[in-house]
């Protein structure tokens, strides 16, 4: 659908000039430049021939084949000559020209009109104020930047025109090759969604990269997103993560934000892996397209010098990856052939002495190690044998293995040819070693997010969906909560003694009994809360005493509340919340009062499976504490993974439902369930009230 | 003391060689390539000339000026040439070769007798094991490594030799220009503090950076680094930051770790500032030797496209920066200045049609701006003015205020006479825009490193040391804390129903009153304890009815114990551990049972003053709930201030006080004192059993 943006037949550059200075001329140069084989057809109202081709004083004129148009022409006339592209069967058109959504009022209404051509006549637009598509293997380039980046397997997409600018200009030279390069601009037709599908379909792109500010539609975004990193890794930038950075998001694109949490849940849950930075996302995306996935965390580092080693081995830790333990022969081997001084333990150091033959074996025998899953290759400067030979070694021992090596030839003045080397062999090279961490990191979480079962849950079938909307509409929260299947601790208000005993002895000791009493409003000042009672007879007291206390103060006790009393648990929050992109997400973490302070909660997009509310425990440090922590048993986490998914059904049944949070849910040893101690809900109607303050 | 290794009058070769894959070659050739104007003297036994300089058979006849020698002979004749060199009056040596300590006992002891030849002719020594020593300013080269760095203002002190190869290779086109190179070896001799003691007193450095996996001797290295970094910033990279990576540092130098915090406390005391990574090194030293320190965390951005601005802004905002406001005034004046759709919000957007002119009013408008404290120029790649020219209009207009500018002119392939400018301009570049939030935050940093006091704290008086050192060697922990005005939660244990009254009079309410009893031993369990006290009768009725319980559950109450009960406050952890290189440490943080899952902990050497103290509280969340959080009332912050330099008089008075912890310190509301609930400690002399475990 969207190939002639990438494999046009013919272009139509409707306001190619002869002027070196302008866009419209840059267009014409880029595609002759850089080999474009279509057909050329420069339209120009005044203009007879721009850079050898023939010109055309209307689109109309222009002969077959053409499929593509690209307009650099003022913005009040852009409607209108996009109806000629249209009337000429032109169905894919590049709207380099600004001045629409960007600049307000007027430049929305101008947008609204293209759009109304483009609907009306079927065309599909980039843009408008956007760069335009590059395509190297096609090869094509429409866009009036200086340069072509190397052919490659990498395919960028970007919501900034100023990203893909800079991306081209630093990717030269810098070992990171593309397929396809796109600036969507305004979006005013295909948007970033759209885009990840072309994409996802184009054989040459191994991996899709993207910087993204916000997307159009989340539910559609999710399922694209995912399909295509089953398919392909997908790594991705946010632009706008932070409050200041939303704003400016916001005043830039006018997008429908979502918030960063938001954002952060819908890739992991897709796939899509959230690089850091420029450099970040494209060191990821340059491994995952070139070196197998590593089978786990285990990396071997070898090396011909130890300050390098050293921070490479803080950095993966720091990562979250393991040193590799090496096999006792590997050890053996290695101390045969090595250096006496070497080190044989991992870090492996074949010391300042040892060529790229000493690396071959070395390389070879670790790479054949069971233990290891990933090797990072360091070479300090040395003068003595040529960086190229290391690099050729290096290439051609990773290719005989299936797992991923990592190179960082250091230096820069004396390496270039290595870097070529290894680059046409495929194997990632970074200056210093400290970054082959989050490369490997993020070469782990791909392999995990792709082992993980992403099915959709099982409805729970214990739930009444009729009562539980009218239980959420009347906001009966407790009551809701119930109906899902998760409890509350069991209490009761009681007005005879001999009823809390019945009470107690059905829910079982210890309980809690509270004085209820419409003239005292602090129960603890009456001595009017007994804690911790262990029997009938225990209650039977505290009963009589809170009593006799209630009359000393002058008060009556109209009643009693008995409560289970809850100890030796754990108190986390749970809960849903719904974003205006993505929809809901369920809440997990540290419960309490504390809660904003401790900054321990995590978040998924429901709905959530299994494996999914384990790995949302598992983000997070009260999930390392469910497990048991020091003195504290291990928890009941079973209850809390099923609470999980019922309130991620809750969030399914009941969109009305915009937040709802337990805190804290209390959590009893292994097999003693958990509760529901405190509950409070919002209604979507609610909210735009709270948003217009 | 150390002036000839940077300053030779003349430099003798020993081990010169005329093959010019030989290190003994490089030497010379680097000493002659690089413009060294002393006198230049091979030390070769067949040799006559070497690259034209004439050849010495023994360093006893090299004739005068000498002042320094170069050593690249076989590690075994090391001694002797050494000895050569002293009676040949040359005081100061780099030995180059390898085969000393870093390859085991044979050669510790080889290094042993280098180390004794020098001791008894009294020659400096650099190395063994080493690359030797750059200045560029002399200029000197006395390495074999190929290549010169630029000339500039940083000066680089590394314990890894191949670092100091990749620095110098990395460097060259790199923007980075420096002073002087040093790479120590195995330090023999010179070591680390030594040369940072040199660095400090070059007047050509202004900046010192270092790369360091350990200090000889923590003392002394705290007061030569504080010492450095009162007079220019000091920027360090610490290798063995992690469990894995401080292992391979021990094995690597062997040197005494130290543990990674205790580093960190010690580069925060003194002043040097921990980068993370080789690139952030240098880029903060370029800042901090160019540009003013920034007064305050304000950040303008001044850009020609949104999606850079916005990834500068995200990471500004989670560098702890903020946006800076402008004054209605200057967004006034950049109103009508600057294009129509243009952004005068800060990210001031310029768009992508202005040009160097427009770029140089806004930056002048912005660095007028009292709300501004430092500014970011962005400039997307485009193809209608050259870069050079915006660099030439950034690295003026900068010149003319005294606030920091860091410029991120992107791209790679088109920018590079730009970043020549900038760099001549001494305007630092960064050629993704991210990189420019810590370059910022490190700045801010050090300005309020430098603006803080960091006095030593006054001795408090009220300590009796004779008994508190009786206490410290009776493990009296408790006592202690008493005799160091720490107060315990006030608590006796009576015989009497009467005394427990008297008593509980005397603490104030509420109180606790606990069974003590030979014969049970869980308490609660026979309802023994008894909470929330609050006069007379009613511990008097607790008396009686724990004395009835225990006598149904067939024992008998010995005594009761009256324990003031402590409510509404908060739990904290206080403490201090002793460092092997650093001595004592100061811990606070988020007490309770969850202390190492929250890692809520920060630390801080000692001794303390308040200042220190504060800033010791406030890097942590515990610190931030202190000051009032939510529904809890500020804590006593006075306190726990008052105890944390109360803990960091008793390690300085203690040295036998390995470990000291007191968790929970319960910290009540303002004004009503904090009680070390729970106390537990360690003298230093049982540690080396535990540690030959």
């Amino acid at each position: 659908m969207l190939d002639p943006f990438f494999k046009p037949k013919g272009v139509a550059i409707i306001g190619a000039s002869r002027n070196p200075h302008k866009l419209g001329y840059g267009v014409v140069r880029n595609l002759k430049e850089y080999h474009y084989q279509g057909e050329i057809y420069p339209v120009n109202r005044s203009a007879t021939e721009i850079l050898g081709e023939s010109c055309y004083s209307r689109v109309g004129e222009v002969p077959d084949p053409v499929d593509l148009a690209v307009l650099i022409v003022p913005a009040t006339v852009v409607p209108e000559t996009l109806r000629d592209c249209g009337e000429r069967s032109i169905k894919h058109a590049i709207v380099v020209s600004g001045g629409f959504s960007e600049t307000g009022e007027e430049g929305e209404k101008l947008e609204k009109e293209l759009q109304a051509v483009a609907d009306e006549l079927d065309i599909h637009v980039i843009g408008p104020n956007c760069i335009g598509t590059i395509d190297t293997h096609t090869p094509v380039n429409t866009t009036f930047v200086t340069g072509m980046p190397e052919s490659g397997e990498i395919g960028f997409c970007s919501q900034s025109g100023a990203m893909v600018a800079s991306v081209i200009d630093w990717a030269r030279g810098a070992g990171v090759g593309f397929s396809r390069i796109v600036s969507l601009g305004n979006q005013a037709g295909v948007n970033e969604t759209q885009m990840i599908e072309a994409l996802r379909e184009d054989r040459q792109t191994k991996v899709i990269t993207a910087y993204i500010e916000g997307v159009s539609n989340g539910e559609k975004f999710l399922e694209s997103a995912k399909k295509a990193a089953l398919e392909k890794p997908f790594v991705a930038l946010k632009g706008g993560r932070g409050e200041s950075g939303a704003k400016a998001v916001a005043s830039h694109t006018g997008a429908l934000a979502g918030s960063a949490e938001a954002y952060e849940s819908a890739f992991e849950r897709s796939g899509v892996q959230q690089a850091d930075t420029m450099e970040e996302m494209f060191d990821w995306a340059r491994a995952l397209a070139w070196q197998p996935l590593p089978k786990g965390k285990r990396v071997a580092v070898l090396t011909n010098a130890g300050g390098p080693a050293i921070l490479a081995v803080d950095a993966l830790e720091s990562a979250g990856m393991e040193l590799a333990d090496l096999t006792e022969e590997t050890r053996d081997y290695l101390q045969s052939r090595l250096p006496k001084a070497a080190s044989i333990k991992n870090p492996v150091d074949v010391l300042a002495g040892s060529g790229p033959g000493t690396y071959a074996v070395a390389l070879d025998a670790i790479l054949t190690d069971e233990t290891v899953d990933s090797v990072v290759v360091i070479q300090a400067p040395q003068d003595w044998f040529l960086p190229a030979s290391l690099a050729e070694v290096v290439g051609e021992v990773a290719s005989t293995h299936d797992k991923p090596v990592i190179a960082s030839i250091m230096g820069k003045a004396s390496v270039e040819e290595a870097l070529n080397i290894l680059h046409k062999r495929k194997v990632p090279n970074v200056s210093f070693p400290e970054r082959v961490a989050s490369v490997l990191a993020a070469m782990v979480k791909r392999k995990e997010w792709l082992e993980m079962p992403n099915g959709t849950p099982d409805p729970f079938e214990d739930i009444n969906t009729e009562s539980a909307q009218a239980l959420a509409n009347q906001q009966q929260w407790q009551q809701l909560l119930t109906e899902y299947g998760i409890a509350l601790p069991p209490q009761k208000q009681l007005s005879s003694k001999n009823e809390a005993i019945t009470f107690a002895d059905s829910i079982g000791y210890p309980v809690v009994l509270k004085l209820v009493s419409d003239s005292i409003s602090h129960k603890t000042e009456v001595n009017g809360v007994k804690l911790n009672l262990h029997n009938g007879r225990e209650v039977e007291e505290a009963w009589n005493e809170i009593a006799r206390s209630a009359k000393e103060a002058g008060a009556t006790m109209d009643a009693g509340m008995v409560q289970k009393m809850l100890t030796g648990g754990q108190e986390v929050i749970v809960g849903i919340k719904r974003d205006q992109q993505f929809g809901a997400q369920v809440l997990f973490g540290t419960g309490g009062t504390d809660v904003e302070l401790l900054k321990d909660v995590a978040s998924a997009l429901a709905p959530l499976n299994r494996q999914q509310a384990e790995q949302l425990i598992d983000a997070t440090r009260a999930g390392t504490k469910l497990r048991g922590w020091r003195n504290q048993p291990p928890a009941d986490r079973e209850a809390v993974i099923d609470y999980l998914m019922r309130l991620s059904q809750l969030a399914k049944d009941l969109p009305q439902v915009d937040e709802l949070e337990i805190n804290p849910l209390y959590v009893l040893p292994k097999g003693q369930g958990a509760y529901a101690v405190d509950v409070r809900g919002f209604l979507a109607e609610s909210m735009p009230e709270e948003l217009s303050v």
